[in-house]
């Protein structure tokens, strides 16, 4: 059910609106919007009788919302959510793109510091590194944990990149809510829904990863179970699916992002990394996801893959993502989105240029 | 890596080894076995260095275990692994078959007593039913939770059936401990690491199902979380998986029971009731997984399927069930199984039939 | 579009029927049933306006078939379809289970006549033998032609066996037509239409096989391209799909047979040899096949497996097709079926032995 | 096995060991390339003995290959393969895309010349249109046959257009070959290994598309039946696999064209129409493909897709198409590549705008 108010309903009638639902003992969700504020009702009591809400002042009507998502959909919100970290350039859904690049896992100080250094200056404006790994094998590096987490937070502080990093159960999710600045939830974890519910009451935004055989609906479903409890900032993140194919690891399912754009203004970004888990496959698939449209990549780069304690044979050698940067710069505005840091003070791509021009970095 | 014990060593000799493998950091797992003792040694910063452990009394070999299942595989146990109720012919793994029976969602007290007393007197050794369940949406039933633990304990009491129930986060899985005989691990979570650990710490065995797009591999390394922190009583479980047909909800792969049984010591049963999806397809398919060797198998059963707050559509009514049992107790045999309830007191299956007999229940 | 006459139709009734359909520019399909005779209506010009035929003498109905399939649905012919070869109880669809035994590919006369010598004495009444292999590389044996045509007609004539053998091509089809019994239309060819469509013109049955990911629309619709063009006589074969599981070749999907036999009145049997891909699969998942109510087997018998020209890894060794049989005369009475030879003069169960009982052979 | 001979071996010389090969019972395949030429030797009776031809003069070496495909691997020739049509910038495998557009079915003269006249305004180099279509139904439209062959022919003849169509059988491939200028062997018929042979010996380039269920090396062995009966001119096309994925109608896999770009030297373009089934999806991957570095689209453009005889909801209008083509001649140049047409008189982009300029048409 939605309840949609007139253009000119005041803060107050919405607010009572609001708490007429929850009186009913349902839960509201106001989703101001650039014309009108919509109000999402949730609960898993059935549907809300309409008359009681119709007559109310400020409601211009309520309609129901015949598909299983709600807060995810476009019948509630129209408009793109961007999601912007304050004082940088930084935005998943805006029209700078989501550049996010790091180690698969972290291992050392000097390993995080060294790639975080050279993602900064190739144009990245977050850093990813796992501190929480889920591994098919108990006996495999399972992460540092809280360590991983500080070395994290200097990442920050001294390359001024925001920090993505997995959370793995109720536990690691309050550690990464507190040192990071996106809590992911990993494909494996993407219908562990106690774990959503969590994230749902997290002050950070939070990457859902899709799972590796989830369906479009289940997809958006994971999202809107982050949603429910009132956290909105959710962006979602195609990462290959299982499938017979065996030349990569999974089948990276591009056409998944003008899908879930069409039903969902929630941004969507993609990860070729695991989405092929080569290496080779990783730019050229890069580049596909950016002229499909999607808000972002992630991308696994290492100073040393052969050494990489997981994961080494999909992550990218610091100079290729170098490259991968040039490249997606010159898409990007054929889908009119730009990266902020190309160009910047000791950028990969020498000052002056701009993701508007698409001369390689060579020249 | 695995410390085969001499066929007579002693029981101090065997405390030594482990205490010695404790001593070098790892995690030592002693497995008895008909003929001799194996000791499973677990840990992630890589091997041992055999010498060490070799030459101390009571040790025939140290041998080096290729696969990355270690404690799940048959190289550590020849033997089938049993897990039996005492004081009930309910196994798992056992020659007798384990059939585990009821609703998908434990509704009322009513519900569950109907259902509890149609499949015990059916033969069920087993009766099942969520309390909590993992639904795709927020907004659906989500399971009566603890009321529903403490009816299915009632439900033991009065029918002397085991009973079988999902635990979807560490809350849950320490009250489905406290409540159950047997924990079970959904498909969703198969590979939530934290929760198969914390389910490795159980005092109850562990049902594990496979995941909707889990490898062989995969799905046996869940069962190796669960045991590497000392559980050894893991039984798997078959529930489809999911492909591009669509004729079920899920493809049944039974073709993973030889498979699992090739490789493994631990029992598997099957679910032809998720398996399918559809109540038409249920019996047919619990008579094939039978047919292919399954420990036992969890079927759908509710009084009033069209009603049901879950999965109706793939339950069977109770009279479906009594057919069930008759033709599964006629294949039974040929695959050297038994069901021990068949042919007692009341049961669908007149007295003085044995599951060695074919003779239908009509006559 | 189907003509449902009246119960005491005559038989000219039907002709002017049919005649008045193909006045129209329609083909039409008279298949009598035990209480009633119907004419299905095909033709790629749209709907028949219904008016004209009902008025018509015998006719009692004429009704829409929504469906996209029309001759192989229950619609239009509601028992099951029976292909009996007159003189021996051989049949696919009837109480008597069809039980196709051979090598992948005839390579030799003594190959043939070993096989065939060992599967007639263990109960077989078929022979299969590739004739033309449709292999994956064009630089691997591609079957003998001819000459392994007039090889398995020897077998039918010293061993009384059936010949079932693949067509790949309209030359091909033409000779196997000639010298065989069944016309087997392969995996890869399941929607070669233009070979289905040359396959409905020909005198024999028609085996197809199920595509590789074909659904069960696209399967039955296979079979529909056979008898559009006046062939009933078609048998399904459900031998595995392409999944992403890796513990087997293919994923034995045993659940397409209760969604064939719901929808449609052909037989359908199973092919345990490529749905598994492996020797150790292939005896659990005929037991299975069996029990879920498959009109039969086809299956890889080979010699000398390790030598086999083709498919050796996953053919049986004699001996243990003979096990294979007696376990499957033991699960047959469960689904009311039958094996016709067993216990028949010279076979491996002892004669006197019938499937009714359920001893194994051994005693 | 691959005879690879001296840089300054003399045409006879090239010609004596082919001789000499065929002479063995096998057969030579002689492939030029920029340095030196190479022999390959396929038939299926073994493995040559090398020593026999090591000794000849200009040889310099014999080696093994290894992989299953031979004539389409880059160990046989390192160079790209490009097919090109004299007196027209059309090319496969060069530094112009190849653009083929159309109708899914050619349906009348008016259909296609509206369709053809838009496409080739827009900047496309070749025509594609049905005209024997293989459809799941038998009572579906098949298509109009060698009508459509000839309306075709007459498309090429006004608008400089080259013809694309496929051929189902021998029969329909005779008649391709005669009037198009592409011969394209369907999905359905990737592994129909008899088709794929007699197009082997047509005289016309030949396209190949990636079966719903194959694998890279069941692709790339399709095209291996091609080449080994002498046909070098092939080219691959990925169109969609079959995956549980639901939101398109199969799920494109965008990867596979660096993949087959690693080990062929086959020109592969991709199909975006089949590859999602839904017209919104289809300009979004379209740009991805000729991101991901492909050489060419196939793309079903149709007047009024409403009303179309098959395949219509996949189908662009004629303005989108115009769309398509300015978006991926934006991208072109980030992978190197051209559109000769645009820019040219009476296209859809502005005289004097080429592909090294990013400006939308609009300005």
């Amino acid at each position: 059910m939605l309840v949609v108010m007139q253009a000119h309903a005041s803060e107050e009638q919405v607010r009572a609106v609001c708490k007429k639902i929850e009186s009913l003992g349902y839960r509201a969700h106001s989703i101001p919007g650039a014309q009108r504020t919509a109000i999402g009702i949730t609960g898993n009591r059935g549907e809300v009788e309409p008359g009681t809400l119709e007559e109310m002042p400020g409601v211009q009507e309520v309609i129901r919302v015949s598909k299983p998502y709600k807060l995810v959909s476009r019948d509630v919100k129209e408009e793109n959510t961007v999601i912007a970290f304050p004082g940088t350039g930084a935005t998943f859904g805006g029209q700078n793109l989501a550049i996010i690049a790091g180690p698969c896992a972290i291992e050392s100080r000097e390993q995080a510091f060294s790639v975080a250094e050279r993602v900064q200056r190739a144009g990245a404006q977050f850093f990813r590194g796992g501190a929480y790994k889920p591994r098919t094998s108990p006996y495999s590096f399972q992460g540092l944990g809280e360590e991983a987490l500080e070395l994290m937070a200097e990442v920050r502080e001294k390359f001024g990149l925001k920090i993505v990093t997995e959370a793995v159960d109720n536990e690691s999710l309050d550690l990464v809510d507190q040192y990071a600045d996106v809590i992911q939830i990993g494909a494996r974890n993407m219908q562990n829904f106690s774990l959503l519910k969590r994230a749902g009451r997290a002050k950070r935004p939070v990457m859902v990863k899709r799972g590796m055989s989830a369906t479009l609906e289940e997809f958006l479903m994971a999202a809107e179970y982050v949603m429910s409890e009132g956290n909105y900032d959710v962006i979602l993140c195609e990462r290959g699916v299982r499938t017979f194919a065996d030349h990569t690891r999974n089948t990276l399912d591009l056409s998944i992002v003008p899908a879930v754009q069409r039903l969902s203004h929630l941004p969507i970004i993609v990860d070729p990394s695991h989405g092929t888990g080569k290496r080779n496959k990783v730019t050229p698939l890069s580049r596909a996801a950016i002229a499909v449209g999607a808000d972002g990549l992630i991308v696994e780069v290492h100073p040393d893959p052969d050494r990489a304690l997981s994961d080494g044979v999909q992550s990218l050698y610091p100079e290729q993502f170098d490259d991968l940067m040039v490249q997606i710069c010159q898409i990007a505005p054929v889908v009119n989105r730009t990266i902020p840091a190309i160009g910047a003070q000791g950028s990969a791509v020498p000052r002056g240029r701009t993701c508007a021009g698409v001369q390689p970095a060579a020249d």
